[in-house]
């Protein structure tokens, strides 16, 4: 292999950038999370512990011929461990590149530029880009925050949209719809509904619409093992719906989308239970102490149903979020309507929470 | 978590399949590479040999933040290790989950549906897949066979079309085009050339297109670590563009698209420069050995600058194909229009070489 010298003077790409599609060409450049180096990191909602030990056996016992070949199209091994686990049948489940690849799937299955999709407001960010990247139009409907409680929003049905997607519970709110309320939007909408349930296992037992999915079969239901079984560094999402959209949505992913190493890592923490239930426990209890503390600044909270807060803080917000990563501690905070005045914070280990602690006494 | 009882008696997902795009709905299912166990597979053009032991040194030193934490959307090691093996600036560089999902990226970012991209033909099926996907049109030009040499179709350049790919060298027919003739494309055309290198390893040096890329801002290359490197399973492929170009098409890649492990395994493997060498001779080594072999059988293919060979085989190829399959070795054939008397075979370990002679000279 020769090795060009490399030039550090090119010339403008100039008219090639002229191929790019128009959409492409005039979005908003990507904003990745913020990655500081040796701070603690409550900013982007992982879990706060290691993953199940398995996973490192896992990793031990990689033979050269799954690194060398290529991984198995179809995850036959983590569809059946995912089967088992969630109580559905293997043809209903279709795995991802995280599920930010499961939802780029189901824009490209179903939507033609100039279509619609439809969401609360605030959510997850990602399903504006998608839009963008798709061509499609997307219709925000705000929330209805009543008594601190935010409500899914009446209208949501109305906006002729081809895909509704309702997160569950919302990021960045952390708040639960209720489970009738998704089943009538199914109902109600001539789509389909999307349910992203990321924060789910944090979520009261009985909040997640995978048992319904029977009844639903214009129902999609997502989940990830990057929030409670701490692999987000893997990435691995999992899409549950009516095998016979599995089966169209199979051909518009990758082939070979998920790599040999996150499939047995995923069957591996699939079948943990108990370190899977460890982890939810200990973040439950850790949100519980967090939640104390930040009362006592006065700051309030929607009721959270995952593994972080929404913290009312005021027109300080933007101020102490800047402070607090000076300090090396990094939470999110968006400069834009319905959140400057708030604080996301992910609930981290106890020796975390006390180091937010401690800065937050001697800023708030 | 509650485990529903599993129905094993849906009902039809019916009208919700309305909803699908037509062309998604209307394509052909998904069809896997086969995945036969315990077999000899010289099917896929994976590498026959192990990869980098270094990669394995990394798989035992993943620390469980690997896991636990978001990999870098950026991934600036990786792109810092490209950088310094191939002599790009790192900004020139992007990855992907696969040279696939590189494809997938360049698709979406410059194509409208409508449009349409070309390919001389026949070439890697996945251009076609995508062009489903993406909704636009595809023109399959004919390579021109002379003398068992493959030469790129002269109308290549007049076909209307944005973007026009180029596997170099060719899959299935492992044939080189001369780098003075993809030049001259990329000067021709009203587009972007991708020129697709998965194989340019095992070519003559001074094949690749890289180290034009600075002439050539209309040039995307794609690189894979699926062959010479023996990473198929790890899921990675490269992109080099000009920067400005890579700018652009980091807004249409998923944030976090390349897992943390496969990120650490493709620098381990970029810097075990050794390695990759030994790999690529023992490659050529064998590859020279099998065409000795099979020449005995009166077979002939064009010139080989890949890992695997296109035989001409005549009327049997389709028999041959199935009798070896029997016999636990599997090789490539395509029921196709100017394909079907010919088997494409991976070179494999010497072993196997061994196998698949033994069952030829029953078979032929």
């Amino acid at each position: 292999m020769s090795e060009p010298a490399r030039d550090p003077s090119l010339p403008p790409a100039g008219l090639a950038l002229r191929h790019l599609r128009r959409d492409i060409s005039e979005m908003q450049g990507y904003t990745p999370g913020e990655q500081v180096r040796d701070c603690i990191k409550l900013n982007t909602n992982e879990s706060a512990w290691a993953p199940s030990p398995r996973t490192r056996e896992v990793l031990r016992q990689v033979a050269d011929d799954q690194l060398r070949l290529y991984p198995d199209p179809l995850f036959k091994q983590l569809r059946a461990a995912a089967s088992s686990r969630y109580g559905v049948a293997p043809e209903q489940v279709l795995a991802g590149n995280g599920s930010d690849d499961c939802l780029t799937i189901i824009y490209r299955a179903f939507l033609t530029p100039g279509e619609r999709v439809a969401a609360p407001w605030p959510t997850y960010g990602l399903y504006d880009t998608l839009a963008t990247l798709q061509g499609v139009d997307i219709a925000h409907v705000d929330y209805r925050i009543e008594a601190k409680q935010w409500h899914l929003p009446r209208h949501l049905s109305k906006q002729g949209a081809k895909v509704v997607l309702v997160a569950n519970p919302n990021n960045p709110s952390a708040t639960l719809t209720p489970i009738e309320q998704l089943r009538q939007l199914a109902y109600e909408i001539d789509g389909i509904l999307v349910v992203d349930e990321a924060y789910i296992d944090f979520a009261p037992e009985g909040s997640s619409m995978l048992p319904h999915l029977a009844s639903h079969p214009n129902v999609i239901v997502l989940r990830t093992f990057s929030k409670s079984y701490s692999l987000a560094g893997a990435r691995l999402g999992l899409l549950f719906a009516h095998p016979e959209l599995v089966n169209h949505l199979m051909k518009v992913k990758d082939s070979y989308n998920v790599n040999a190493l996150t499939q047995a890592l995923g069957v591996a923490a699939l079948e943990d239970h108990d370190h899977h239930r460890a982890l939810v426990q200990d973040t439950l209890r850790e949100r519980t102490r967090l939640e104390g503390e930040l009362a006592t600044f006065g700051w309030t909270w929607p009721a959270s149903a995952a593994n972080f807060l929404l913290c009312e803080v005021g027109d300080k917000a933007g101020a102490i979020y800047t402070a607090l990563k000076d300090r090396g501690v990094l939470v999110r905070w968006w400069d834009r309507p319905l959140l400057s005045s708030k604080l996301r914070i992910t609930v981290g280990r106890p020796d975390q929470t006390e180091l937010l602690l401690k800065h937050l006494k001697d800023l708030v």
